[in-house]
């Protein structure tokens, strides 16, 4: 095939979360972002889900660069992954390479790893591309989008965005510059898609200060509040609200200290002298001259808040008339586990302030809503949209978006992980796709699939039971009574259960024994059906049924 | 000790679901509602949570009557499972009954159960106990508030509730009888909590109706509607759009189709002859003509709803252009079920109308807001309350809003299920309580406990490792190779780490064979430890471990 241009995700459609974007010009693939995503309930025992690379590293020589557009888990979780397979050069910016450190250190990888800083002045080549950057606003410093200079046109990535004329700490979008690369023309733009059905303008940061403000002056004992480590603009103001209130900052949860020592260093954060105690001082001060910020916001069980609310948190306690602020509404999914920590705070005598944050005030979202969306497709005006970072119907949402500022329905592409659209002469077609999945995460080892995950639903379901039958390698007969062993299947007396169930394993292997030569294999599916049997018929119940056949 | 009065609740508090309190005078009880609640995931392979009723089966001579507010799950779910164990008489309404006949048919107790109809008029005596009622309105129909006569003073139970004064199909408050019962002197009130953190009054009904009715009108090609089966209100709405569009009615689902029939039986639903049809019959009429009414709402994945969204519902498509109403909002804990369900309908073409109600429209609660719970403690006017019906912030906040309306901080009840309200010379004291937990369900089989709970959530999360070591009884020594397998743990290749297993097992027997004969216990608790150090060092996985000796 001649060169040509060739866009397609390995994460982050139809789905929130492990984003993973790849652009490849002829020899040349540029990798933008490589997230992870946590799994639900279903993924028994697996503690994250990343991109599934195996393309990439069928095509090793060709991948030469991961762009990150900023420091969020879904957009930089599987980076130590990735750098234990491929050994390219990482480019992000000062603050997403503080917490990309603290990742690689983590894995053990820092050291061997090419991290190259840059900002949104920066530009260099990769191949024939050139690459470009642009200044947006989120929920966490130091943001990029990103502009691809290619011989088929520009492609405009736009990172994770909203608009905020007054956002916190200087993080200003570069409109202008937006606006002149809109003005010279965009073949095709990636944008956001997380917050496509809500109406209007996505609120600014600074109205939360408000809400904290208000909190502040009010409370009469100490405060605890909780958001995301990365949001600085909201530890920002909690800083000034502190200020403001003459009291002293302690912080709780390892990633609160990392990422708040992160941002002090890079220059993302002032925080007063003297201002900062530890947590071992909190009782060196009246409670009305503390506020202690922590992790937790999202009910988190094993983090500072939910510790705190259940009073296993060493040295800290919440006594009546403290006042629990979270500073962040719960993600879809983790409503319950918020509102169970609440219920404990209350027990304790907390106020306690939450809700998401159209009725408690102290959130608002990082992502563009429909205004903000349309402004992006307006200034870029691109030919080719594709919509990302999002669920199916956001996707959807997000192509009738665009059907309103002008982009033409037939351009817009609707697409799946692995499904690649290809340019050539301006012209954009989705017709291939490379077929790919999700990688699994299991302490730390990736590659667990399918089949461990269906054998540990069925064990949580029923559980299991183990017949193990022993018998004489040389004349074939049975040495013992079958030993019958379950876990997890049933709590009462299992006494009877185990005697009916090794008559029906003996009446079956010696039945097979009385045959003609029997296959182990035909034995254990033949106890496995006569148990199951039993078991459905008798006990309405389906665990695992596991027959052992040992020969002496 | 003397008569006096008890209350207590076996379900209820501190969670939403499995109602069930007891009202307890001298040699008489009386329960009030007995229902279900399901299981969070952490529950594994459990169906059902009923309430643990062992003190009631404990004192099997005084439970004299199980009186039923309304026919929600949470309220009439665990009747069957009771019933099995005391043979005690149920009042319920009309329709409730209807429900619960429905329930007791399904586990084949309904011929031997002694079903009593009531209505708001009804009254009648349990020892020296009065009963009377009052109805109220939410969102089933015929929904009984309870008054009880005792020789203390008057309790006044108000079942699930809100204040509606346009409500469908008649469904109203009997508010001046509950003004005469607040104007004779109420000594108790047990008010539910569901909606107290929501400011305001619960909008009315109709408002349903009037966004169905918009929708009806738009659209031009087929439509499927989901609710609630027991809304009968929601349904009687749109079987009035579908008349207003000249739309036949099919229904899918076996509840929506048994409650349509009970409520259409027993005078609680009017739909117009002819509109009925069957599920063959919808490819008899053009789209435009046809509307589904369907059960799934909530995200169900065996309900109607799930099965027509990946095309796996015999006989009826969602094909491009159809309108799919969600006529619910999720409940807590629903939103991603219904949102994957959202994503597969976009898919297939659909136009979908969803979300809380109050960014679609098309739902109202039947739980009172503040103020509706205002008006309740305002017009009864308890000297004591007790908020039930709620999680720990819900039954705080009831009291909060308890004393806005004059009931005394002092006089308000937080309790706990179990925990035991005295009340004598019209003093009440909380200073006892019955121990008590959940009853699990699991395949119709109660009794499963926290032991096989705690194996099936370790087996869920790595898996399992059986070694079985087979010995000579006679000379002490192993008559094999340890037979190592494993289910649930790993993907990869295995037989490195079993050959690896085996040599530790080997190593472990011999040494304490070598030693002085060694209990089987001792042996397998060394097996266990050697094998989860190897495992956790080098694999950093906690499997199940299950050493199995066999002894021929």
């Amino acid at each position: 095939m001649a060169n040509h241009l060739s866009i397609f995700a390995l994460g982050g459609l139809n789905e929130i979360g492990k984003n993973m974007y790849v652009i490849e010009y002829g020899e040349d693939m540029i990798i933008i972002d490589c997230g992870n995503k946590f799994p639900d309930e279903s993924l028994l025992g697996i503690d994250l889900i990343i991109p599934d690379i195996s393309y990439l590293i069928e095509n090793k020589e060709k991948v030469k660069a991961l762009i990150v557009t900023h420091g969020h888990e879904d957009h930089i979780g599987g980076i130590p992954f990735l750098l234990k397979q491929l050994r390219i050069p990482v480019y992000a910016t000062r603050f997403t390479l503080g917490l990309i450190e603290l990742k690689l250190k983590e894995h053990r990888i820092l050291r061997e790893s090419q991290l190259i800083e840059i900002n949104s002045e920066s530009h260099f080549s990769v191949g024939a591309i050139g690459v470009q950057f642009f200044k947006v606003t989120h929920s966490i410093p130091d943001c990029l989008g990103i502009v691809f200079q290619t011989p088929e046109g520009n492609i405009v990535h736009t990172g994770d965005f909203k608009f905020d004329l007054t956002p916190v700490n200087n993080q200003h979008s570069e409109i202008h510059k937006m606006a002149s690369i809109g003005s010279e023309g965009v073949l095709l733009l990636l944008s956001e898609s997380t917050n496509v059905e809500r109406p209007g303008w996505t609120p600014t940061e600074q109205r939360v200060g408000e809400h904290v403000d208000a909190v502040f002056m009010k409370a009469d004992r100490k405060i605890i509040i909780s958001t995301f480590a990365s949001n600085v603009s909201r530890v920002q103001q909690v800083v000034h609200a502190a200020y403001k209130t003459n009291r002293k900052l302690a912080l709780l949860g390892r990633s609160m200290v990392n990422v708040v020592r992160i941002a002090m260093e890079r220059g993302y954060l002032t925080v007063p002298d003297g201002m900062l105690i530890d947590r071992d001082e909190i009782h060196d001060f009246p409670p009305e001259k503390v506020v202690i910020l922590c992790t937790g916001s999202q009910g988190e069980p094993m983090a500072a808040l939910a510790r705190l609310s259940t009073g296993n948190f060493r040295g800290v306690e919440v006594l009546p008339g403290d006042t629990i602020i979270f500073a962040a509404g719960p993600i879809p999914g983790n409503e319950k586990a918020v509102t169970t920590i609440v219920d404990n705070l209350y027990a304790l005598g907390a106020k306690v302030i939450y809700g998401s944050g159209s009725t408690s005030g102290m959130h608002v979202s990082g992502h563009g809503y429909q205004e903000d969306l349309k402004f992006m497709l307006t200034i870029m005006k691109p030919k080719y949209f594709i919509p990302i970072h999002g669920e199916y119907r956001m996707l959807h949402h997000h192509r009738l978006l665009a059907e309103t500022v002008g982009v033409e329905r037939e351009n817009t592409f609707i697409l799946k992980n692995g499904d690649i659209v290809d340019i050539e002469e301006g012209m954009a077609r989705q017709t291939r796709n490379i077929p790919i999945g999700d990688s699994y995460v299991d302490h730390g080892d990736v590659g667990i699939g399918e089949f461990v995950l269906r054998d540990r639903k069925k064990l949580s379901e029923d559980g299991m039971l183990m017949i193990i039958v022993t018998l004489s390698k040389s004349d074939e007969r049975m040495l013992s009574e079958p030993e019958t062993i379950s876990r997890g299947f049933i709590d009462r007396d299992f006494s009877g259960i185990r005697k009916e169930v090794n008559k029906i394993t003996i009446e079956t292997v010696n039945e097979l024994l009385l045959a003609s030569r029997t296959s182990r294999n035909t034995m254990k599916k033949n106890i496995k059906k006569a148990v199951r049997e039993y078991i459905g018929a008798k006990h309405k119940k389906k665990p695992m049924i596991v027959p052992i056949i040992i020969e002496i």
